[in-house]
């Protein structure tokens, strides 16, 4: 049961951007930017910083769809997204993307936990200026977005087809709504 | 010294702000919104829980900037914004903003831990449901403001004139810029 009525059956985050539309606009847009913007960085790779810190700060609603963007950005791999989200350093992927991943993870436990050593790692493992800082801030952000759902109480389905399709529509359509 | 090299002179959160104007621009709006847009919360108040929650997450920039907008919005009463910003149980503020001070304390530490208790308890002292989502999404924001100024280690200036003069900015101006 939510904490505030929320309007019925929108599952999750969209809960509280449909109860307060002028703060959803702001909120869906920095998402775009951040998920599925130009960047150096796939969209399936930020898809997985977001799931890894929404599996961090035990978030499941946002865990559980952006694992399926994730995962549609990535040909349906779900077994490489749970690989990263549960334990990054020993996933199949670039120790670039291991090195943000620990960025990722520090700003999760608080900004001041970012050490210059996971900078000089991440950009020895050839991370630039920008994907470091929208690795930041898509961190950050996921620290905002999981509150907001956690905090309302949202509703958290737990049916998998539902997620699988939410994050189609996510990865495909993204996350900006006309007339937002 | 910042991890990246944000554009100089610029302190906390405008460097990265001038960094990737992309991602200001909601970010902005969301402030703009959340801390001066229409709402049965004075600017004072939302200031106030801003103050708050940086405090708690030990973002010296976001408190210290967020105080002095406070402190502009109640006539230069920094006296209350500190009282507030200590201990929020004994300052000499409503019932009401007490109550949704717990729940934005609540969020700070993860979404989870606001409790059915804290919302009976804000709706008991006279909180509506729109002040309670404000209340959770402002601490949620700030969970995400002060981790990206701190994930970047932003330039944090200590001088109390600059914060002050800074302060009276953000509450006469607000957070949005031309062309942004």
């Amino acid at each position: 049961m939510p904490h505030i009525p929320l309007p019925e059956g929108l599952p999750g985050i969209t809960g509280g951007f449909a109860f307060r539309p002028e703060t959803a606009a702001p909120m869906r847009r920095l998402a775009e930017v951040l998920l599925r913007g130009d960047s150096t960085l796939t969209s399936g790779e930020r898809e997985m910083i977001a799931t890894v810190v929404s599996a961090r700060n035990a978030c499941a609603f946002c865990r559980d769809s952006h694992r399926a963007a994730a995962a549609h950005h990535l040909d349906g791999n779900y077994r490489l997204v749970d690989a990263v989200r549960d334990d990054h350093q020993s996933a199949p992927i670039s120790a670039k993307f291991k090195a943000l991943l620990t960025i990722a993870g520090h700003v999760q436990q608080g900004g001041k936990q970012v050490t210059n050593d996971d900078v000089v790692q991440a950009r020895a493992a050839g991370a630039t200026d920008l994907e470091i800082h929208d690795t930041v801030l898509i961190a950050a952000a996921f620290c905002m977005f999981n509150r907001y759902v956690d905090g309302l109480a949202a509703w958290t389905p737990t049916d998998h087809d539902l997620y699988h399709r939410m994050g189609e529509r996510m990865a495909v359509e993204g996350y900006v709504r006309p007339g937002t």
